[in-house]
């Protein structure tokens, strides 16, 4: 069966987006990104900052409310209709509440071939590129490095601790192309 | 029938982003926004100036191709799951194809309560704002105010022109909540 | 003697950096644009958000530290700098400290000529606009509107409350060009 | 001599940003950052893609012209102006120019201490780089890589090939202070 999403996992600063920008361009055909951060853009700005909403403590933690959840409930059925109608599609997610975050996906992906992707790396490799970065509160790297892939498998795993980005999209990509499910179309 | 999509379409520097983010924050709930420039982030870079994709011309005027439109024809039907998904939608968009443009939003969104919004604004304002913005094509504002709107009705029209983006949110929000179609809910 | 300096005051979401652009546009010859919002970005980034540094409550509220007071100080040198070596210069900033934060101007800016310029806005129109942007902290619209022009005078205003910043800008070029100072150089 | 500004000159993508936010981090005291970016942003939109202004062309190549240079020289007096008025200043560039580029930053810092820093980047790896960022010319990466570095020497010189930004602005910052010139206070 072609694979027709993957699914990117990996705690902030892990290089989860410049994975997806490498992956758009070695993959074959044109492939639709979306992931957390322009679901955060699309919400409203007073859900930025509330209880209801998200909320980053000084300590790099991060808390979602049911506003958020139901609204993420619904973004995540949507990718999963663009899909079916034919895109590729790319999704970068921080797996925050482990094995529960990845059944919302797999809820709304029921169906279509997805490809299960970790993104690893070290926890103080994280935190050096996050201060690097400049723009992301100081302590969410380390706090998320190992917690979002407990309990979790994939279908393959990259770390970017010393491997470009470039690199780990070559290595999903393959992924996509040399293994055909029994009775499958070829990947991509 | 409960709105739970709007769309709204106008000419670039139309202040349609502005009247996005006050909608969000003056509608009962909250409703998810997305829009044109969020599906074109969403693209892989290499379309962004290629024949395929999507190319601005020196003088504003922007074009379309096969890549662009397979990979809008799933966005729109992603769009329109979110709100079948229970979630508020809000769209801007460019509609250069005119009612065709259009068309493709109510395939998408057939047996969906929607409310189609006009965002107008005098060409040469339009083009003084987008000098002012400075992050746009020069010409853009000027050779879409007109041709985005030809052939269209709208079950509310705003103009930015001298109104602000505020008021116009707060004008289209009267739509939501006070003509609830024959046996309907009320809006919003 | 020509005006090398043009200096912009006015809160936030009045319209500055729209009509910065806009200068740059309708001026004779190219001016270089900094304001407050570039010197923050060249700030460290553990000084936004501290004592030291600079903070912004949630009512809208800015504080400035003595960190952020010696760097600015050095900063002002430097633009003045560069308005002696050549080239025009237009500055955006937000008199918070009223008369003392144009005297830190005045006196970085010695023997240059400068043109003073007060940019208002409204203050519910400025706050509706704060609402339009989607990227500032709520209040600081409202709360500096006003007070950032106590007890100062200028050589030209504008209003951005019913004025397009193109128009405001060529209110603004026309005092660079049709009155020299005795003895001077046309302006620009 | 203490020293007041740290030049940092490498070509697009070899991670010249990410290692002054670091520096940024890890040096005692504050510094503000500025670099040929922060410059080009404050350029009137028109020079950015004029013969006068700047030029990228598809393959990657960088062209300034005469307004780019008048306003360049400018813009270094008054950064230099910043670093002799007290204020420790860091600067990123891409001297396309080789010596000349870097004898125009000499001639604007005499007198102050300088530490010259190289910043090196495997012409691959800061081509795959660029792809991962997704938002640059393809093309500059590469074709700056080494051109950038002919006929330079530095008191520095960090790869950041194999060596992530906080290490490399770690190395950057033990020569500021362990070794103080002959006479000479500590660095920093």
């Amino acid at each position: 069966m072609t694979v027709r999403v993957i699914v990117l996992n990996g705690g902030s600063s892990s290089g989860k987006s410049g994975i997806v920008r490498c992956l758009q361009d070695v993959l074959p055909g044109p492939w639709l990104a979306f992931g957390v951060d322009s679901f955060v853009d699309g919400l409203p700005a007073r859900l930025r900052g509330s209880d209801g909403g998200i909320t980053f403590a000084a300590d790099g933690g991060v808390r979602v409310g049911a506003e958020f959840r139901a609204l993420d409930a619904a973004w995540t059925e949507g990718i999963a209709a663009m899909a079916r109608a034919g895109a590729g599609i790319i999704v970068d997610d921080v797996f925050l509440g482990g094995p529960a975050s990845r059944q919302r996906w797999e809820k709304a992906l029921s169906g279509l071939a997805v490809l299960w992707v970790g993104v690893r790396c070290d926890s103080d490799v994280a935190a050096a590129r996050e201060i690097a970065r400049g723009d992301r509160v100081r302590g969410m790297a380390a706090s998320q490095a190992r917690i979002v892939h407990e309990g979790l498998r994939y279908d393959v795993e990259v770390d970017t601790t010393h491997t470009e980005s470039l690199d780990c999209a070559r290595a999903i990509a393959t992924h996509l192309t040399r293994s055909p499910s029994p009775g499958g179309e070829p990947g991509g």
